[in-house]
């Protein structure tokens, strides 16, 4: 027996603001922009897809932003989530390395993505819309959204990657027992889905693609807005309420991270670790590596290129300077659905810029393999995509060994894979094929970047 | 804002002991009988398949049993599980009620189950056992063993409705990524099988029949035990963590219930929250109405009759006085594969003949019904198993809201339905049919009981 196990919050100690990263940076990430104009988009441009509160939210200066009451009161169903220290993991390893994890999966959809869900059904309601469209990979995103909307009373319509509808269906049941709708994507609902699926008729479907059509569908009716479940200044700051949480469990641990490491698709649950604790690191109050683990197939911050680029496949967007593989990049349909996705965060993706955090792509079958051998440690089923990060602590945690080192590493378990389990089939049955990317596919899909800015 | 949504234990305040009613009881439950000398069975019939703790455990005299450290150090990863309000399904319903759930999803498997899969698991590899066979319905009680099996390093072989194998596939994934193999049942690995396959070579099984087949290869081998996971004395007395934790929660709370309900399937779930508030209830310290609540497809409580039976198809296992529907009988295909079982707990069974608990059966479209109206308001969607309780929790939420009464109702939320959820999209999609069970079926089924004892 080892000590503590979990480091539960008092539901009296859940934070009542989200933190807005962007003051304390050394200098501001570069604004969204105009396609046609070139200029920086303003208020009015967003209005068509967001409400004003999120609008308001995604160019804010201030440092911290109240929780509303409402949105906290459905917080409270799963918040505040759970750390855990792996002795279990620790042991398997046998490393003299300190694992913690920040399990995400307690929430009602099982995984970290209510976390931002539910304050954007929230302002939405409070103005006055009624529907909310949205795109979803692997489904995380759009059964969170799905819940938020239940709660909140919206209608909700997700377009689902068509990969993913196909071989996930458990996902698409969990939405429209929340009472959502769900087609899969690309689909003949829209111009951007119709003109995919003329030239690709058996087209599998991107998240970009997913992106048009939601944003299509919610730009042409006054009552609808859009909802994005990453990428955004605003879905970062709602999911810094993880990482604050994670600062107060490490005191009552009584430690302090040498490493931190998360998987990142979008960048919305790594920020939402990761900048609580890199303003603690920017106020020289500790001092952790901060690292993010994406897929080897699909790999913008460690492969792609830092410029702007359009956040879906159609060019629906506005301009957002990131890092990028090229909005026409169609990645592998490899098994962890939410890290397919051509671009950055673009706050995340200025922050890499300024060398706040490093970056490393993995191979999927690596992390399938700590994914089972988390599993059979430490009980819980990790998503796909925190695989990821898992594989990452697990190297980190063997290098420790190596050293003697007693580095203590926390790694964001951002959701479970309950709904994702016909991955780990792939992986058990021998099924499962790490891609190369080649270098040219790569440098194809740049080639059609919009004209330099 | 309505005050606290969860009250949680810290984890030094997670139970140390198992609470056997046994002691408590007006008279103790009839003994198991050898089906052929139809004596009494002593630990020498039961070593083939349960090692001998178990075995001493199944016939304490004992009030309360210790549970070892190792057991406690794996507990941990998920309890003490919360207690809820219902706030938000309060609101829903208009009703003056107060309604808790506590919440068993939280385990690593999504339910009760390990609560005793785990101590068996231990157990068995203390005493050199090296391999678990067992049965499954829809896989919760499966998955459990796999993952106690893999924390201890035994082999796990399960054997699993054929029904449930085939629809749901994700259970069956589950068990494998924990390391166990998996078999249809019927199977041609056994002779319970190949005697059921010969004469319906289509059969889709029963619990009783993987019973048979789990309890026969596990006799065959020395070093191989068998385990169960509902209805024996010892598997109760493990899952009275549940009822123990919500009493504490309860004080935290500063309410007392009025009402408890559970759902029954072999008795395990209903009796671990049941038992300690029934040890308060006959000490005079509180006066719960406590509430069985069984599928209307396999009523053994309220339809079935009080007799000796065998707890398999085969015949393999010792008589049990229970609460039957005959060794043959096989259910419906409902949804709620864990309720499909044609006996009762022996120990519930007296209890319930010692009037000290009532029980009611309900149609399936309604218990689905009230888990979508449970998840759309709190979040979480129930296995259908529990969704029996929630429908008799909404009844009784409603009856309260006619006459104002300001009940407290507890209910057993003992696990979600993420691998379930094909349940839900039969329900929603319209194609979930309520079968009447005709007299006739039952009379035929109890036909078949072995001669009078």
């Amino acid at each position: 027996m080892s000590g503590r196990t979990k480091f539960l919050l008092d539901e009296s100690e859940m934070p009542t603001q989200w933190y807005n990263i962007i003051p304390d940076l050394p200098e501001p990430p570069p604004p969204p922009l105009h396609p046609g104009t070139k200029q920086p988009v303003g208020p009015d441009d967003l209005a068509p897809l967001f409400p004003q509160a999120l609008i308001a939210q995604e160019v804010s200066g201030e440092s911290y932003i109240d929780i509303p009451d409402e949105v906290q009161d459905v917080y409270r169903l799963w918040r505040p989530s759970p750390l855990y220290r792996a002795h279990r993991l620790e042991r398997a390893l046998g490393t003299p390395a300190r694992i913690y994890y920040k399990y995400e999966g307690v929430s009602p959809v099982g995984s970290h993505k209510p976390n931002t869900a539910v304050p954007q059904a929230f302002y939405n309601a409070r103005e006055g819309v009624t529907k909310l469209t949205t795109e979803t990979g692997a489904g995380q995103w759009g059964s969170a959204l799905a819940f938020a909307c239940a709660v909140f009373g919206l209608e909700c319509e997700v377009w689902q990657v068509r990969a993913s509808y196909d071989q996930k269906p458990y996902r698409k049941l969990m939405m429209e027992t929340f009472g959502a709708t769900v087609h899969p994507s690309p689909s003949d609902l829209t111009v951007s889905g119709r003109a995919v699926l003329a030239e690709h008729p058996d087209s599998t479907g991107s998240l970009g693609i997913a992106i048009s059509e939601a944003v299509e569908m919610a730009a042409a009716d006054p009552d609808t807005r859009y909802a994005l479940g990453s990428v955004l200044n605003h879905v970062l700051l709602h999911q810094t309420v993880i990482g604050e949480e994670a600062l107060k469990q490490f005191e009552l641990a009584g430690d302090t991270p040498d490493v931190i490491v998360g998987c990142t698709g979008g960048g919305s649950n790594f920020g939402g670790l990761a900048f609580p604790f890199l303003r603690e690191k920017l106020a020289g109050r500790m001092s952790p590596a901060i690292r993010a683990v994406e897929p080897a197939a699909c790999p913008s911050l460690t492969r792609g290129v830092y410029a702007y680029d359009f956040g879906d496949t159609a060019g629906l967007t506005p301009l957002l300077k990131m890092h990028t593989l090229g909005h026409g990049f169609i990645p592998d349909p490899i098994h962890a659905g939410g890290l397919r996705y051509h671009g950055m965060s673009p706050l995340l993706s200025h922050i890499y810029e300024l060398g706040l955090i490093d970056a490393v792509a993995l191979p999927q079958q690596e992390c399938f393999a700590a994914g089972v051998r988390f599993a059979r440690a430490e009980g819980i089923i990790p998503a796909p995509e925190p695989t990821h990060a898992l594989a990452e602590c697990v190297r980190e945690a063997l290098r420790c060994k190596e050293t003697g080192e007693e580095k203590v590493i926390l790694t964001a378990l951002c959701g479970h894979a309950h709904l994702d389990l016909p991955a780990y089939g792939a992986y058990l049955g021998g099924e499962m094929i790490d891609h190369d990317l080649p270098e040219e596919e790569i440098e194809r899909a740049l080639a059609e970047l919009p004209a330099s800015t």
